[in-house]
């Protein structure tokens, strides 16, 4: 059995892992830990989970004694608070999965600049992995430290790496529109995410200038060889859980819409978690599942081509994600507690 | 007194359509027809009406009869249904004002090509005016036949008109991501648009290939003074009333974001309906009313430029458009009847 | 013009008060004040008032100062905020509309019993008058200070008064069922209000201990000439703006759906903003009005009435009502102000 | 292996049913059936369970045929659509598991009354075993026609035993007021159901006439070895998934609130999927799962006990319970299938 230790159990995506994790058949959760809630049942906060997760959350402060006694170490945080126990965790030779954005950009300036925090671990990131195993998976298993990728990054890049890995459309044309689910707001108790703020509106937010737009343009500029820039909107819209990624791009050479399905039921054909569809993605469609959902559509009249993605922002876009990364650390079967069938209601 | 008439008068824009005529100071309802519901109170299709508007909605087969009694006809009928009744009130001399797509494209080829079905009124089209006060006041005033433009193409063409206007973006590199509330399906009884089959989800549709389309790209065209085809991608999200129109385009000149908002405040200085807006549109802020909300952004990355902009579908996309034309029309003041404050909750 | 001034101008509550009194023919809004926002315009706060209403929200602390330039000072205050204020306009001859409860329960201890606060104001409390004009108007056009009632009082009384005024009910048998919209939790930043943890579920909470069923029981005592005592359960449901009850009682004699329903229609026949309805109420029909719809049914089987009501909470249940109060203080027409037309999306 | 057939499995309670079976590791289904989607995909009527349920739904019409080849029949038709199936399922030795409400009456004459048509099955009627397993484990182990109990009877029932069962309230007294999702009406393309016309409102329904009140009444009659009649009004909330009822009885013996709790933990000790809560339930904390949540409240001041339960309509309310019943026929482990963590978002 593999011994996890969750850090931020109950955030929603710390919420989530705690559920996955405690439900896999090849890991024992050591400890769930928590800042707001600690000392407090995992269900006196999340009241589902009564009979089902009753542990009592430790304070994050102890989690420095316990880290001897586990093989994984999950951290669930906001960003810029991780840096201290990665580098103890790091330093007793235990494997992380960090779901924050601190690994996830190369260079620490970048960090320093999109997120406004002085990176303290820069001299992690050479070995860090990024955490898209459909992408990297041969680097996240042999990777002491992975940095699993944010909700947008994971909706974007698998809707547009097959269009730029065989160089089709010109780089610099790239579009990104994207919807997001309130619960990647966190739960935080702020005025913007209560019911009757955000339940009957629509709105786009951080044009120019979100966080995951240099982690996108940092993946899909690996993928194409060159350096990549695009344009990245977010939008909220008033559903719990899901992102829809709407990506566009010009074509730069004659392809058909046959030949475009072709290419991606190609590039994705060994991928459990990913189906390349003919009718057009509805987050409704992966809710609950580690699924990412990808149609692919050519405008003749334009020659652009449109990639739109469908992803559960908490599971493939965090938690689902995290465990398919463990897996891969581990050795264990990829899918391995993550195959949940994802429900339409 | 302007005497009125509306046919179809119990869908979602029908109904809007006869809430805000009935209220209208200089205006008298002279009869509500509908398919549907004929026969009956529209109180008692809309059970919000009882007390206030307990008119009974006549047969559409018996408006003719009527058509004398009357200075203008509304009409919120499906596409390809107008024609006859159309016809028939041209030849007695009244307005019009439809809301439908029948007398929106300039070409009739178009429109079959688009809508599949022939058009059986296509000498009418010149004749026509593009109901878009804030673009075409001036022809909409001197005409009988007012096409009232589509949600979407409202959205987007107020977004767009100030950077085609001024020659500021490469017209080829035009794309519009939209988003629609549920009401903009209409209030037939369809599965998709079932409670359980949208409340918790979103998605796109008609990429590519949506009616709205060609509409955009003729008003556009006439900006720019030469043809532009763009890509225009419908969504739906679990809202009942509201699109935001997110539309981006490339730079082909240095501007400054400043300069872009005092070109965007200048091009609608005097436009009430419209406002420019410092913070991104949300469409909770212009519910319920006739308002535009539009904000510009510039991407300095990318050099691209984003608009955005929010109305309600119902109202500035339907009914509170067509009142806007209807007072253009008799030379009443264009704000009579549809100065409603938006409504947040 | 009547010159008023509002307390409390950002709550949901406040806001909606701020949109009424800013569009009223007769009021002109001499301040509005906010203990959050203070020197913000409301605009900044609810976007949706850009260009309608720009006002700047002076600090609550500098209301006293102003409240010679007024005729009737609109408080709009969490409960036991209001003393200081209060008492220093009743001494400079204003009147006065309060919308908390502070001013609703007639005896002092029981507002200490149930509110938990000192009330430092008692020796007003016999000369406030409760504000629910289709019951108290008489009382309420010569008092100097209107307790506005609770939204759950309102929507229960209107639908439980014909039954007890005529003696038709075993008054020991009331059970109340409400569900409200979460505007009624107000606009504070909690997290059980968050649209995550709200949007897709029911709860009851407050059972047999919320604060409003004093209130209800003092009226429906008054009613009955007896001291009634019931049981009230209040309920979240995940939509913005309403509140319906559904009120039981047992019959104490017999009486037929038809006389039930005549009875109502009666009791209620002259009053604008009460519809006895023939279908059952639905939040939508009254939504955005002031409108309270009641329809009443009689269940032969157990000789049981279940009267139904529906009210906008903002409206009917707060804002809407304050304003119908100061039409009848100032002797305006009662429905000046306050006729919109309920909307159904 | 268990080999079952389903019939309905394209209505959103067959659709619960087939994802459930599926995922039983005792179970083969040996066909879907469809009546308005025979010969579809279940994947392509749910794009959800691409890649997970790709069977092909025979044609209603070709069960018969197939009957020989299962040891259970599950049936999710409208009410009085099963009577020749079931017939020939019971002629051919198989188990039948019925999700409608046509064996649920244990009169015909009931059922004809509130149900308006003819039952055509009646003599099978002595012989169907009420399927609400935390009641009745032991008649239903020995049937061969399980009539699975309603969605509100579940949760109303469940609420109400212990204190009936103890002779604790007023038999005469009670009150059910419960709250549905609109899963609850079926997945039929119908106005009432429209995503705008039931997002944003709450109504009650079938105030007194609901079918659900006989077989709510038979069950708590033969607890309480008396008739009782009751009144049930349920409600329409804009949830997907849910319900929550809220039951009212009057005490007619002394009882203290830690009494009333410890007797509901003791009533259901050992079931598995029965929490008794000391907070209040929430729809939310029971979703996807086969749990009821039961909270049981004293009213000092009215001696009136309140008992609330939350259980998922479409699971333990409809095909959770089903899969629980199959698993008590065929004697496997009563939590096979079914053991589901809720989910709250």
């Amino acid at each position: 059995m593999i011994r996890a230790g969750i850090i931020g159990s109950t955030g929603y995506a710390g919420y989530q892992l705690s559920v996955l994790l405690s439900q896999h058949k090849n890991v024992t959760v050591a400890f769930f830990s928590s800042h707001n809630y600690s000392n407090m049942k995992l269900s006196d906060v999340y009241g589902n989970l009564r009979g089902f997760l009753e542990d009592i959350c430790i304070d994050i402060h102890n989690v420095e004694d316990k880290l001897r006694e586990i093989d994984v170490l999950f951290l669930a945080l906001p960003h810029g608070k991780s840096f201290k126990l990665v580098e103890k965790a790091l330093s007793v030779g235990i494997k992380i999965i960090d779901i924050s954005a601190d690994y996830r950009l190369r260079d620490y300036k970048d960090y320093e600049q999109w997120y406004g925090v002085k990176h303290e671990l820069a001299g992690c990131l050479k070995d860090a992995a990024y955490g898209l195993p459909e992408l990297n998976r041969k680097r996240i298993s042999n990777s002491n430290l992975v940095a699993n990728p944010g909700c947008y990054p994971t909706a974007s890049i698998l809707a547009l790496a097959p269009l730029i890995q065989n160089n089709i459309i010109d780089n610099t044309s790239i579009v990104i529109d994207a919807k997001s689910g309130v619960s990647g707001a966190g739960r935080s108790a702020n005025i913007p995410t209560l019911f009757c703020e955000c339940a009957d509106s629509v709105k786009a937010y951080g044009i120019a200038s979100h966080r995951h737009t240099p982690e996108i343009e940092q993946q899909l500029s690996d993928l194409a060889g060159e350096k990549i820039a695009l344009s990245f909107t977010p939008h909220l819209v008033p559903i719990s859980r899901g992102i829809l990624a709407t990506c566009y791009g010009s074509l730069k050479k004659e392809i058909s819409q046959n030949e475009l399905y072709d290419l991606y039921k190609g590039c994705y054909e060994n991928e459990r978690f990913i189906r390349i569809t003919e009718t057009l993605p509805e987050t409704r469609y992966v809710k609950g599942s580690n699924i990412c959902d990808i149609a692919i559509r050519k405008d003749d009249r334009t020659k652009r081509v449109i990639a739109v993605s469908a992803i559960d922002n908490l599971i493939k876009g965090a938690a689902g994600q995290a465990v398919q990364n463990m897996n891969i650390l581990f050795g264990l079967c990829e899918y391995s507690g993550i195959e949940m069938i994802p429900d339409i209601l």
